[in-house]
């Protein structure tokens, strides 16, 4: 079998640290054809530095010369809809960063267009790669966990407000915390539930630290610039009765700097991650599991590797087209619902 | 000064190991008079031992026996309506054990009565009472925190359905978790909003582990006689932009037996509690405030001693008639919500 | 149904703080009538402190006047024998301390008697009543563990050689740490095993420490007159393929003053106790399983109970007369193979 | 002086991480002259990597070429015998991997020869050079322990079958865990006993989680082609009266992944390692000793150390030919024990 | 031989919970005759309430009637000396609370009234008895510290000054923080020097949280009349090179609410107590040395049973008249130095 | 603006390892140009080592050929003074390693030097760069410390003396624990003082284990050539009441290997190092306030930096040359005082 020729798109540090080293472990089933950024200068160094055939500063260009079949998105997310578009045009798999996109009509767009095209468009929610998270859905499958209905998931940072990059730019990012963190703790959060769509949605978000300033733990920020939510929550209803509690932060005044957890509680068993212990009864007693030697994996060589399972028609557990579309749908609504 | 005549009305083990006791150490301001219970029995042998004068099984033949001018009401919950608007035609200030009523309308009638006599109704939520609570509204008065706008309030047993009394009795007790666990950290997390009434409310109640039974760390309990949520889940919105998300539970697949505690987050500073920590900036460097030698107090009797005080027109922390009726609304509107 | 009619022999503080109590908390089924000992003013005090109607130092006389029907004896090892066989020959239910008795050939007689006779003859070896050990047997017989082919014992003390009472007297205990220790723990491991006759065994006992004398943590010893093993080690080898290790010491150099635990390997998992853990797979994950809730219980209590429920005919998990003779088998097998 | 001229046998992971690398360090004293390895690339991509001048896979060519004083072996098991025979017969010191052979009489033979030819054989039990054990030794040698009478010794892993080499091979590997990890910690133990013999041993080995398959913590393996124990336990008796305890497995289903530790109990102190505590008594009092300080030490790199001054003539503490023959002997004995 | 007929003077707490309680257990030796307390009804209700005979509020009518001959003295500290120099005159042995008394030449000519009527003078500094200090006087007795030459000895509360009694009274007391809780740590350290008298001393004292008030962990203090140190440093150097470091306070900025600590540095070995260990050398290597198992021991009851000890002619640790003369000489010493 | 010149006199590690890696960060505002040590090669290799142009043995010759106009001085402790007073003969600014000099008189001369040709003169007492210094600094003067009066300020090493260099040499070091890293200790107390100068001290030194010999932390040492104190101990008192407890150590049998802590108490804060705690009253209780956050620094970089900032005649926390004298003149009492 021939080799995915695949493509980057987007040539900052995702691209950098993530995406080329993901792909290079792969190397007997992708080849890495060409990098593509704006600026032509980094897209240059990028492939020189990993050894990359070729650099483009236009993505037309890229497509001329390079026939990539396979895609990687990594730009700031407004352009996720129209490099996704265009690529699914040119007949390429694509694997986006996350969030899908800005707006849930072009995740619902790209989605359409993906499957219209009979192409793989996935998007990098490398969570659901973790040892936790994949053990806890063979629990949830086995059955040990019963009907899951209710789901508290976290993505907090004390004073996180990245000092770098756009992640302040209400425009280039859409929003804040939650589209850069939360969607993460969301994606799982709705896996749990089998990615039904919400029927209910109750949120808010603020922006007090973002715009006060203050100490940075992850570099300084411009109060000045500061567009979006340094803080969501959310709370979600399902037509199941089911519910999920949402709280993602750049900055809120909270004991640790980095929190990142879920706990889901089920009829017949409840988990908290991470780390995962499971609370349920064993022998009529109540009883907590723990596992104390799951294995760090790289997880973003795991969502690479099921990205690309999922191209060669293998079953896959990667997000896809469709879930990202409805994860874009639920940001919307809950950016909505704080309008109030 | 005379003392308040005081009597009770509820024979149970909230009347025996809490009220009277508490009345007991205010003997300056309080003296008891009467209690009264349905059970003629219960209400001699309570009276016998803590060598109360009188004794009664029917409530109208106390006012006219013994003319009591001060009540504390600590019956099943649907009968807190019937007798504190009874108390109250009868000129009694009254101390009612929570929740306030059955019905939102019931204890928005109760506040409108005391209003009008001019008399003292207020409601046993005696966590406003600890070190940690009163320190925080401390720290808030004072501007430490900011302004507050997001609270996590949580009451959550793994296993604690109570295997006495009645309280998976629906018609007695109006609901479960929420009425009976709920509302103590709802009172909470009001107060540290100045008790604004919510402009949207998202909620879920559930009733699997109730329903099904199993492992009871309160005793046992009888999954068919068990009418009542055993967990609610509920977020509030403000039109402040300040917001809570409220957990409780009378059985959850959780870690610990009993999880009572708040996360406050203010745009200045925020708090978690119990115990208290407040988690801020200070000489501009994130900092943890702990108090490590805050007394334990008796939190019921500072709450009689409080509401005390109200009667005697003095300033008092005590949950007034009105933040009652405020707090029932809350609650009516969550199993409103549950209901879809 | 009538009550039993129980009898003590023995009046020392195993009487008096474990059985009695145990005795008067089962009221419904039995009723104490008389106390015998050696000593006639220590059985009249006993008899007094508790309100039992019957004093004697004669147990003869004892028999003739008061025609009990269940002995409870509680003397020094070496009268277990005699004055079990008296109780069974007056008919009655025997309900004996450990160790079952001196020699091996005493408890099996003992055994023969009570079979012959129809009546209960069992042990006091509470450790089964704890609730770790009853889990950990419904986990067994649930086949959570799979086949348990090994087990380590441990009951030891650092320097917990008694300050009082016959322990140390060869004669009377007919040995040491073994006799009085070491018991407890090899009950548990042959009721793992199902209580099996083990094939091979190969020990040795010690008493370099209770020969020296130096601190002492229960009072002082005379090291002139310890007579007995401080230490006992011993291999219990099945035909099975089973195996045993089984370890017990008044005295020896180790870290905790007192550790009294098992080991309990299975081919599908295995066991730590107390506290009681599980080690085995969880959805393909090496898994850890705690039990945080499990109850105190009073095990001596529960086992009086198991012992009456066993004179009634009812299911029980005490310690019969045959898995006693088995128990007295195997120790004396343990003094023999460390004669050597 | 002149330098060793050294040969290593057998071209693996122990030879190139091990061995290699310490008789570098001791180059003053030793030179490296070949390698020799049935897999003759093998030999000669190692000598390349270390540069080592010569490459062989036939050990008589290599003696003929480079007459080498020196030998190393360090292939599977059941070639330890035949190479240390001809080394020795080739008038050649020989460091030895352990286990010393497949069979007591092979390394009975192995310590006749050496004796004869006045050679030093010796193996590498490199627990003896850890700082602990050096340290216990010293308060042993000082009589801080007194008369020792008891050891229990532990090499348990969770699920630690490696899943890599001839570990499960029977006829290479002459055993499992007993061979691989029993001997080491038993290896210490009998020097606390000064190597007596054992009068008494009984033992058995088991397979069942080798043969059932599972979780692998270092690796995986293959269930069909697992051929050796998965565990062994044993006793050991001593004509002194002294014992032993000891347990090792690959597999077993226990608490942590890795337990290699010993309790050795003496009259007047014990201790536990590792780290190392001394239980004993001070002023009076019960003490506990504990070292806070000790280095940590490359144990490979003293053994080797202790090796050569044993080719030297100088004192050493490294395991001599004899003792090598009484282990295996002990190894042996336990094998037969457990195959009734 | 007959008992000591005892009178206690003074009718505070320590005579009611330290004092009588101590002698009641004393029984044997002592008689308790009389109590004597300027408050007439304190010393009645004192004496009813411990049945003892006969109460006074007239020391010298208590001598002519009840003519002990045994006093203790538990009075303010400016009475300790007319008290004691009263009871010496009468024949009387003395135990007398600490500090020994308000100026140094008090306790001197207390010592030497003792010394010419050969009687018993002794002040109750009863840390001495615990078991930490009295098994560390065992190893520095053993050699085991080789030379002590620097001790660190620190008695610190954080805001522990007391909301009862007379501690902030000058006149009463003499002096705050180092009257009442650095002698107890200074006796210590002058035990562990041999008593020897400091050549050089230099120190400070304060006041400032005292007279500025606060939070108080032992009740509430009024800073008007605060006219003691809460705070008192000191320096004490030997002939012999030795050197103290003293630190007491009843209020200190400082961590914990109580920290009673000392630190022992000797050639040979260190110590830090409560609880104790030793930092030391074993077989060569660094090792820390610690007691788990010391007794809790009643140090109140071995003082005053030391101190009967010493009246009766035995040996006895107790607290000499010529140790309390050194010991107030000090502390004359370090107010002197501090008023600079 | 042209770039300082700088060389540096002494090519030891301190040089190596920290000072021209500082100076190298700073590349904006140094050059440097020269390296100096007495031994020629070492010189040499230094400069080879880090690109440094000019490599020299005598010192008057590099300032002919070089012109420096900054030097950095990192000999043994007795060039200091020499090679300063030189430097600034040259008009160079000088950076100098601690302590100032070996005498008083030295370090005052210099610093009169410095202020005569109007040069920075400055001393390498690089914890005050430490955040948590930085940040107590901040706290003292924004007043929450209120005055401070107490410190207790510890360097101890339980067996840290060096077993390399000249630090037991008492001609080139002057000394031993206290002027290696007791004045590191000292600077801070002194600063927290506002570089008083005590008007009292009382002080001893010792040297039993450095005499001894015995087990070495940081290398071997000869006890026959140990020439300074192993540890010093110092109390410190001035004019304003305020006063300093010091303790240096290189060896004593104290708990852990290095324990560098301060305590500094004020009226209104105390404060405990490293890590920073504060220890005050937020809102009327106690409180404890800790930084979980601080960021670990390259203090050597930034005190390097904080000395060129003051030779640019920016604001600068460097140790001043008059601090120097001062603390200089100290450390000259501190012996004087132990020698009685």
């Amino acid at each position: 079998m021939s080799k995915f020729k695949a493509a980057l798109i987007g040539g900052g540090s995702i691209a950098d640290k993530n995406h080329i080293p993901a792909l290079k472990h792969l190397s007997e089933q992708v080849e890495i054809v060409a990098v593509c950024s704006r600026d032509a200068a980094k897209a240059r160094a990028l492939a020189d530095q990993h050894s990359i055939p070729f650099a483009y500063s236009d993505a037309g260009e890229m497509y001329r010369e390079c026939h990539p079949n396979l895609v990687v998105i990594c730009t700031p997310n407004n352009l996720h809809y129209p490099f996704a578009m265009q690529a699914l045009e040119q007949g390429c798999h694509v694997f986006c960063e996350k969030p899908p996109a800005i707006r849930a009509s072009e995740a619902r767009e790209m989605a359409e267009l993906a499957a219209k095209k009979g192409l793989v468009l996935a998007y990098n929610l490398q969570l659901r790669q973790t040892s936790e998270w994949e053990l806890l859905m063979k629990c949830k499958a086995s059955g040990q966990l019963g009907e899951i209905y209710h789901i508290k998931a976290n993505f907090l940072r004390r004073r996180g407000i990245p000092g770098w990059g756009y992640f302040t730019n209400k425009e280039m990012q859409g929003g804040g915390a939650l589209m850069d963190l939360g969607v993460h703790v969301l994606d799982l959060a709705l896996c749990a539930l089998d990615y039904a769509v919400p029927t209910g949605i109750l949120a808010n978000t603020y922006d007090f630290i973002g715009k006060t300033g203050g100490k940075g733990l992850m570099g300084s920020w411009d109060p000045q610039k500061f567009e979006v939510e340094d803080a969501a929550m959310a709370y979600l209803s399902f037509a199941t009765n089911a519910s999920i509690m949402l709280s993602a932060s750049f900055a809120l005044n909270t004991q640790t700097d980095i929190d990142r957890n879920l706990e889901v509680f089920g009829s017949r068993g409840g988990a908290k991650l991470f780390p995962l212990s499971l609370y349920t009864e064993v022998a009529g007693e109540l009883a907590d599991v723990n596992f104390p030697y799951l294995e760090a994996v790289d997880i973003q060589l795991k969502n690479t590797s099921a990205f690309v399972d999922a191209c060669l028609g293998k079953p896959s557990n990667v997000c896809t087209a469709e879930q990202g579309a409805v994860l874009q749908e639920v940001v919307e609504r809950i950016y909505l619902s704080a309008i109030r």
